[in-house]
């Protein structure tokens, strides 16, 4: 079968792979109906994540069908059609019983990083009992992709862990797919603001169809600023970082609020600065989180009963085939206005 | 009357000051039976907190008898005992509805800092119905002087951001007055581990006696290798940084376990490196707090029920014509071991 080949920094190449098996018997086998690519190949082609071992199939999103179950695999048989969640997770560890799935003892993040991952014809999918969760009759399962990792993860580390309330005030740093999913799933609990900063004009019209109330370009403007006029000089009660620089981050320690939330989403590189010569009296909340998919199955009502509609995040589509220029699209995002790109 | 004036960075006086009066309906004039000296005291007189102007009488802590009430005051009369809360709150603005008397939009820390203080014989309280405490029957007045913000800051700031859970395991970096009130009040919640950090012998073993489980002294050993030994390699589900330089701070991130809390009551100076590098996978939640002396009344129950005695924080008592002397045992706690002075 074929599969996208992490060759080392820099280099990847769509090659013919051995067809996944059953290796535990709670494992599953998946044949892939559609699958994308996430910021986080993107680091890992940079070179940035070195427990991805050269060899490694990418990839750690997508839907599809049940091919084969090993023989402890009980809510899942063959033709079941399945989202697969990014974070694999045993269902019994110290981690899971607190629903920190991302820190499972014996699971976490494993497609694409430690295993093969989805961006291929099939995956072995670990887990599979408390890993995979079945597609409800009638739904679209392209869109359900966007379900595998970047709206729980907008979900969970920007909207809930920041706490977003009723009436309160948002401000989302970095439109990129994942704050475009903070952005969608936060008008759940709805805010009376929600403040989209960014340098990219195209993604922060993008932002304004998908309900942000004001956009701060802060290649243009000075942010701080401008978020403090916006707020009468207070500053926001959710801060959502979704960059990964230290820049943004900093940004969001001069426009939280007192009694504020910094919640960061964000792939960090590098250390930052904290100003608690001026934070420690804020009384703030700042968090981090890896995404734990606790909230997957919510997730999944919330688009049945059409409160998130996940298909307005899919700009472009590509067959397995073309899957180095659905890179190359998803890279240059900047020119192709690409949000999430669909593979298959 | 005599009161304790801060002249400046460096200088102090013990001097004839204005008897204080009403000046607006909701204040309160109080005679101070008890007060004593704080960290933050120490300070203002290195000159780290420039809102304090030269002429102004020091302390934010104490107890005392009402004198005289402003026509608005209705909840105390002439004669009534009172603990003083170090933190003034109007009880009105959106902050205080919100149990944020910190951040009070006319009040907050007003006392020694930017209106006279309790380091006197007299002192008017702003916001007198909802700043002051009535002190039931019967309890030790001397001893409720550290409910005026010690233990507040250490059970706020510490245990309660920090949420201390039955079974968990905390570390509290800092065995000084606010560390040791922190170690106090985590165990209303029966944490299984109390790692108590200092580079002081004498109050590492006061921190024993107080119901630490384990001691380190960060200066004879690697405090993150030591940490890690006794938490399995995992580290501890809260960290309280109760020192306030970038140091402890950082130590507290290396020994916060997946998930855990960094909860910082430290005042500091200046900013801080934050690795996010690591810690932007680690689900981890860091808080800042000022005191906002909301856990007042139920502090107050606490030491009523004898789970809480705040009298073991009391090492020296002065007169308050000697208050330049206690300055000094507390200024050279390394040596006096002195934890808190009463005055009065």
């Amino acid at each position: 079968m074929k599969g996208l080949v992490y060759r080392g920094p820099g280099k990847k190449a769509l090659e013919e792979v051995p067809h996944p098996r059953i290796e535990q018997p709670t494992d599953a086998v998946v044949k892939i109906l559609r699958t994308t690519i996430c910021g986080s190949d993107l680091h890992i082609l940079k070179g940035d994540v070195p427990t991805v071992k050269p060899g490694t199939v990418l990839g750690h999103e997508g839907v599809g069908v049940i091919e084969e179950v090993g023989q402890a695999v009980s809510a899942f048989r063959k033709g079941d059609h399945v989202l697969i969640s990014c974070i694999s997770s045993c269902g019994r560890c110290e981690y899971c019983k607190r629903g920190m799935y991302s820190h499972c003892s014996v699971a976490g993040w494993m497609l694409g990083h430690t295993i093969h991952g989805t961006q291929a014809e099939y995956v072995r999918i670990p887990f599979a009992d408390t890993s995979l969760h079945r597609i409800p009759d009638g739904m679209d399962e392209e869109a359900l992709v966007m379900l595998s990792d970047i709206l729980p993860t907008g979900f969970e580390c920007g909207v809930l862990n920041g706490k977003v309330q009723p009436g309160s005030t948002v401000a989302i740093v970095g439109a990129g797919p994942v704050g475009l999913a903070a952005l969608l799933t936060a008008q759940f609990y709805s805010p009376a603001e929600i403040i989209m900063i960014d340098l990219d004009d195209n993604r922060l019209e993008v932002a304004l169809t998908f309900g942000a109330t004001k956009t701060v370009n802060s290649g243009r403007e000075n942010a701080v600023e401008r978020v403090m006029a916006l707020t009468g000089g207070i500053g926001v009660d959710t801060a959502i970082e979704a960059v990964g620089i230290p820049a943004t981050f900093v940004l969001c320690q001069d426009i939280v609020a007192p009694g504020g939330t910094i919640a960061n989403v964000g792939v960090h590189g590098t250390k930052a600065d904290l100003h608690l010569e001026r934070l420690w009296a804020h009384n703030i909340t700042l968090t981090t989180r890896l995404v734990d998919t606790v909230t997957t199955p919510m997730l999944l009502k919330t688009v049945q009963s059409k409160k998130l509609d996940p298909q307005r995040l899919i700009t472009h589509r590509f067959a397995l085939a073309d899957i180095l220029e659905a890179y190359e699209t998803f890279e240059k995002a900047a020119q192709t206005r690409a949000l999430k790109v669909i593979i298959g």
